[in-house]
């Protein structure tokens, strides 16, 4: 206890008058207030308060990634936080389940008077996805066109600025392009790398001509998704491919980014890239999370309005559904298993290597 | 303890000499055991194990159904059955968590010796499928195409004499049909509920119309969407009607079931109903597990193999996912909040109706 | 729409500009900003806002349950608050997990200065304890003496005044009192029970004469249990000796409305019994649920601090433990199993009280 | 797929015959089966699978900690197998709300055909228990003298010949007393350790004197808290004191192996000792979770069986509650937080050592 420093209260250190007095259900404007409208906005104040939260974390980890040099024990509060935003999500997605004790027709007691309010105009969930590296290029087209037309002027404004600050997706990748772990000398990882991998797509072919009771489109269709991942191994060391497949979508990361978030989840058990892995791995289930929310969530409104309309005056489920397909950021490192080898083919690092990749303690 | 009883032994009785000696690696044979293996053969047995579980009390609640009258004291066991498969699938859908603590790496060291085993031969889960409802017809065409080819004589066999049997879907559906509660003698109950479903469309298509903010395109396909949402309400009392958008599959269940469950889902509260109501929504909950276990599996199957091509030599990350659109079995109920009406709009029942609802006791 | 309804905007709704302006974080004043104090913050008024919310359904059931009479309709919207109230609670004690993602020496670095402030001047928690009917005389000893000196006086005076308001468990105790369901007539139902009871506690002795392998301490002390067990079930129905019981604190509930408790729990299967054995259960799960959160709380304080003094100047993971054994308030329902008997030796209803238990339609 | 390899079938690969035939109702022996004996019967044999995995993981850590050295290398590997017991065991905390469906009644209906059978003969659970390190002579009393009476002679010698082993307790204290970062030259770490610990006890003591609102008798037990860590911490570095403090079990580890563990945590962000400090959250969580799982399962017992006894001839919960407090392993590591101080007040390491607690690459 500092000198003179004052005594604190719980109530006034938490803000509580001001927090538990921001609870005005709108049907208690319009005759008798609906029981669950309650539920409703503190379910909703709650998902606000984590999403500061989350954006906390992420502002703190974009400021460290802003920098031209990352230091080891920079990444150990990195990995931190980002782990405390994916505890944060499991616990967004588990509060779906409070919002599901309301019946559709409780819900109806008050929908109503919420219009055209509508969670599109949450502008922390927007920070949160442009933050991350969802800008407006990536969107499914409803966002390219409609979200923008539902904010007030402050938001879109504030939100559109936002747009051409470096995102999360950015940041990550310049770091990984900095990465210096891709020049070898004489060593010939990526020959060495490519023969395994050739190999292993024989072995899925051979193993697709096998199985006699696989039914013959099935098999075509199999054949075709080797053919298709032997294009993308091919365009992992040839610029000009990588960049025609980038712009048709099936890479997001920047050659020279992929192949280093590659030599690392190659060699994660190496203690240098222990930190960088976990990294990847949590921005992976970061990614993943927000997929299921917004899936799970489509289904908690499917349920809670059939196929009527939401507040916003659109049908929330079906625009939910489509973004968890689309609306992914790390799909790279979500899909990086293609491109992984067992354990045993890899490719041997030369001592000097492994060296280099080891503590300096133990090299001394 | 009855007398001459056997004393019990713990190890015994659950038979672990059996239980914890069938686990064998594939990889044992083939070289260096690879450590994961047995994970990947536990988690699938913990699967298993539950799904026998599942099944027994799904038969439990297939019996009842099955006799011409359920008492209403059978209903509280169903409901506790249905609610204990609930929370069961809540369980599976948390379990993935431990598959995913392995990494694709690890997976790789011994995915090749599996070829071509794969989930799709679980006859339990196509069991389980059947049972609720999820017949042949009612599959996406990889299912009718080429799911029995995988399977050996035996197996496919018992699965297909089981699709002639009587799934809960289709006892459900008799069960709805039976019920008592759609005679009202002079009330002219619908009559008055398509009055109050038509002030409801008429405000939200007057929502739609209102939103300034809303982008041309959008407010289209809002009205396109209340206008096909009359078309079903006008067909709810139309049999001519109802029978074509059920054979356009925007109906599953007979029109009689269809109302039945509209009345319990709209007097949900009278006591008459609770049961009924839990019941109603467990199905509905059971249906919503299901889909979200697949969902989440999908991912994790993605995650797992990236684009590589599964054991069962399909890449079932993708197929996994069109099942979570298509391979739903309540989904009449799943969608009632279309045809619900807030609880200040619903017709009153007649005081007799009403009494009749309560119970015998209340009415002394 | 309403006519002239205004517009809603989420972030006017939901009162964003306040709540997302009341995170100040103490450590701020006194030089550097802490960055986990944010955390900290949030997570203490997302408890709040949770508080609320369970208290909000509270104030809802009370006010039926203060009526003279509780309508069976009123009881299907009773048991969907309190599963609200579970499913929130369920919310909470997954929230600890995010907490423990700040470690002790993040906490630390802004501890001090929140000195004496404190969870235990939390006035919702107490509303919520006091409300369910954990009044003074029930508390540790912690709390009768040193719980109301660290509160302000406003915060004093008004939990004060609310210990003398009625609390569920009073107005439960008074609607179990009230159950008609104990007169029988005729039908000498209490001493079949007694009959049935006996032979079960005999075959529980003989069980523990009957294992070997026990150690002959093990033994005593079992027959001693079961002696008591005994002198319990003797007291049911012996006004004299239970209030001798009631005053040891071996029962809570008032003798009355404890046999219509057991009543209920004996044959929950009764459609009649439904509503009111869901009841009894949802009082439990929330007494449990309560129980299970201060204990993970108290590992997690425990965790935190170590043997370290929390800011209200108290170790607060030796009271939150003893806490967990003490301040229960539903433990007669809690301890209902030993009053249980197997369906099998259930003495049967005879038919015309088994049909008042049932529906009015199933009696036509 | 290998030359050779013979076809792999889901349900051979995993044995299901074997599987999904090894549950055998007692109660089918005495009459009419009991329905939820199955439950029971699938809810221990799930728990035994996952011990099974539990095992197979501790046994590759202990095989790592056995050797003269592990690399660094390997620790990713550990933390790895660590992190996937946390995750089966959130599942096993999880699976009790299966557990919890069934009623009391529904478990009376053949508890009586278990008899003597327990869960305290679960040969896993204990070679669990003394493989972290709960061999008998930490065992609460219960357990010294009683337990190993239950077992049949082949499961009791397996189980004291185990308690020779070397167990993860013993190889992690082995561990960290080899750890080579305690030495350090010139500089004068323990010495700057003590003089900041000092100054952060003094101001907890002006903390508990500062307070006006606590109780008199709140703060002598506060202060009496604080002496008492005063002599810790003052233990900490004279082995004589300490030696004393561990024999009243204030400590476990080694004085060597306590230092080691503090000063990864007081460095944890170090990159050297992000793995090491993983390890140690790891072990940390692990003993957490099982003491939730055995309170979680004390409640269960308790509401399942009121005061009755359990199959096993005792009162399961009441065992099973001291267990909670008294059977712990790594209490250590649990209360670290009494030894760390805010990273401000950490003593800045030398250049030269910090280099050397980084990478050799960094350093190049």
């Amino acid at each position: 206890m500092q000198k003179n420093q004052k005594p604190c209260y719980y109530g006034d250190y938490l803000q509580l008058d001001q927090l538990l007095n921001a609870q005005a259900p709108e049907s208690a404007n319009y005759g008798a207030e609906a029981h669950d409208e309650t539920l409703f906005i503190i379910v909703h104040q709650v998902y606000e308060l984590w999403f500061k939260q989350i954006l906390h974390e992420l502002k703190a980890v974009l400021a460290v990634f802003a920098e031209e040099e990352v230091k080891d024990e920079q990444l150990t509060g990195i990995v931190h936080k980002l782990k405390r935003v994916i505890s944060i999500q499991q616990l967004l997605n588990q509060q779906i389940a409070v919002m599901e004790t309301m019946t559709p027709q409780d819900f109806m007691s008050f929908r109503d008077y919420l219009v055209p309010a509508s969670g599109f105009q949450s502008v922390q969930f927007k920070m949160l996805e442009i933050g991350l590296g969802l800008k407006s290029d990536y969107r499914i087209d409803f966002d390219k066109n409609s979200f923008y037309t539902r904010l007030n002027d402050k938001d879109r404004n504030f939100l559109q600025a936002l747009e051409h600050q470096p995102s999360l997706f950015e940041l990550i990748e310049k770091w990984l392009e900095r990465m210096p772990f891709l020049e070898f000398g004489d060593f010939s990882f990526w020959q060495l790398y490519q023969q395994a991998t050739q190999s292993m797509l024989n072995r899925d072919e051979a193993i697709v001509q096998g199985i006699e009771q696989l039914a013959e489109s099935e098999r075509e269709l199999q054949l075709g998704e080797i053919a298709k991942t032997r294009q993308k191994f091919a365009a992992l060391l040839d610029s000009e491919e990588y960049h025609k497949l980038q712009q048709q979508g099936a890479f997001r990361l920047s050659q020279r980014a992929m192949l280093s978030a590659l030599f690392i989840s190659l060699y994660q058990e190496e203690p240098v890239f222990n930190l960088p892995f976990q990294l990847l791995t949590c921005l992976t289930e970061i990614d993943e999370n927000l997929t299921i929310w917004r899936y799970k969530h489509a289904m908690m409104v499917q349920r809670m309005l059939g196929t009527k309309i939401g507040t916003g005056g659109s049908s929330g489920h079906d625009y939910l559904k489509r973004t968890t397909e689309k609306n992914r950021i790390f799909t790279d490192l979500f899909h990086m298993a293609t491109f992984l080898l067992p354990k045993s083919e890899l490719p041997a690092l030369p001592a000097g290597l492994k060296k280099r990749l080891g503590f300096y303690f133990a090299g001394d």
